[in-house]
């Protein structure tokens, strides 16, 4: 195993240390137990924006605490959903009063453990609640889930929400812009390498040199086929249309279009998927009029990209674009 | 090779073409021959930022094209400089009639198309003159290079020129403020892992499964020297040590601390060689004032990291501070 990093079993820490050093203007690391909290506290009168899950996916929470965004993120063990001890006062942290929105990806963990989390703050008097993201369109089921996975389509519930929250919706509507764009996101991805879990120290699976793996999960588990390694344009048609077509996308409809890296692939790659999958869209006589491209929701080092589309009105676009200032997503 | 490309004659113009439909309203790409200029053209009365080099270092330099950074960049093929009649109306788009700067880092190719690309200029009646970046203390000369290397600091110099620029400072003056950062900032880097050039399909060079080549070339080439794989914290003072030293940094200075990653390295570990850094040059006395960590100056897939050092003072710091608004690089 090739990383930098110290002992394996510190690197979640010592990546928060890092982080919290790097990004002091905008959040606050806490150590014991894991959770990253926006600086200054919990905003008066805002509804408090958490989500959470194993880390190795980064940016993914932490790189989104910040204005109109999260308020706070926790982070588990690599690959692993952190405890309800953790969930609960990253939970207390962000509520001011308004109540809280936890931002659950569909992994079986993640869901047990802020369902746990979630009545522990509400016996201290929290107003909590939850939304579920399941946005991967490639398998029904899976190695960790019951229905399907929560993936890169979670960066779009995280901003829209957030934005929501930032103008003073309250929990109800906060909630349900969330729900809205669940509704209306789906994802899917690929794997050309496998990656390697720090304190496991071997690949997570095993890819032939000419194939890659369609339908990939962000922690390595199989998706829907084994394919023979193709073009960038096979291969993004392969993702892009089982996307549109369960979105039923039709003409004239407004999409933002995420190309997420999963970690180790160059972004000169993942702006060929782009431009592939633009045309994809465009000749199915839809509109982008919105698009981010970039490692957002990774696997470690994984080689590989997903993409996402998200169906926009104007109510969208426009929490789209309010302002965002984190550590990873900034305008 | 498992790259998502199609044909790799073609990445280079796939990637501008998925970059320019992505960041339309920053950008607009030029395909014959390659470029890559500011939304609007030169603006009247700026002096024009350009810079260039091979690609497969993206970001760098085509997503710092926007306000507050470059008016336009030139990608040449992988780790292959761009020719002179790809540079010569880069220059003249960037040219609003107070001048034209162009920052170069320091490799043959690029120093000799860019000279005669500024001499084309200078013949149809620009003003034009260029900064050398070198920042790269590993080695003296290298495979590519007379003297050092310009790496990552680049990034600095483009930053903090483009906020010069976008103030008003006239031509002597941006050029003197380059010229202040290229005298401050230093740079080294680690590979872990080899990248493979599309076109070339094979990898650029051969690491054992226990080594990391020290004072890595962005393109590979050799550094100071090969060493066992060693803990996170003991491959960042290998690195930070020669710059420090380099720089010859006193108590009390303030420092700039950048921690890029080479393409394939997940951030996390980024934080981590981010935070021992810190670390160090806290034992040395440096106060670190601003913080960047991330993939800006990439060598395709491979994985590892580079640290750049840039002493500040207030007048660097309130350009480094300055707005900017580019694919790559907002704030």
């Amino acid at each position: 195993m090739k990383k930098l990093l110290n002992d394996p079993q510190d690197a979640v820490t010592e990546t928060l240390e890092g982080f919290g050093l790097a990004h002091a203007d905008l959040v606050q690391v806490h150590l014991s137990p894991h959770y990253v909290s926006r600086v200054g506290g919990a905003v008066p009168g805002k509804v408090g924006l958490v989500s959470g899950g194993g880390s190795g996916h980064e940016p993914l929470h932490a790189g989104f605490v910040g204005v109109g965004m999260l308020d706070a993120a926790v982070p588990g063990a690599v690959f692993t959903s952190p405890t309800p001890d953790q969930i609960a006062p990253a939970l207390l942290a962000a509520d001011s009063g308004a109540g809280v929105l936890a931002i659950v990806k569909n992994y079986t963990g993640d869901v047990l453990n802020f369902e746990t989390a979630l009545e522990l703050v509400e016996a201290e008097g929290s107003q909590a609640t939850s939304i579920l993201v399941n946005d991967d369109v490639a398998v029904e089921d899976s190695l960790y889930t019951a229905g399907r996975r929560g993936v890169a389509g979670t960066v779009a519930v995280e901003k829209i929400a957030g934005a929501a929250a930032e103008r003073g919706d309250d929990l109800g509507a906060v909630t349900e812009i969330a729900g809205k764009v669940v509704a209306n996101v789906r994802s899917m991805g690929v794997a050309l390498t496998a990656c390697t879990v720090p304190h496991v120290g071997k690949s997570s699976f095993d890819l032939g040199d000419d194939e890659v793996e369609i339908g990939i999960g962000i922690h390595g588990e199989p998706g829907r086929h084994r394919a023979p390694l193709a073009t960038a344009d096979e291969i993004t048609q392969m993702l892009l249309d089982p996307v549109a077509e369960d979105l039923s996308l039709g003409t004239g409809e407004r999409v933002l279009l995420f190309v997420n890296g999963m970690g180790g692939t160059p972004s000169s790659e993942l702006y060929v998927v782009y431009r592939r999958a633009r045309t994809l869209l465009e000749e199915r006589g839809v509109v982008v009029s919105r698009s981010l491209v970039g490692n957002y929701v990774t696997s470690l080092e994984m080689q590989g990209a997903s993409i996402t589309v998200l169906r926009l009105d104007d109510e969208l676009e426009t929490l789209w674009d309010a302002p965002v200032h984190t550590a990873a997503l900034r305008w």
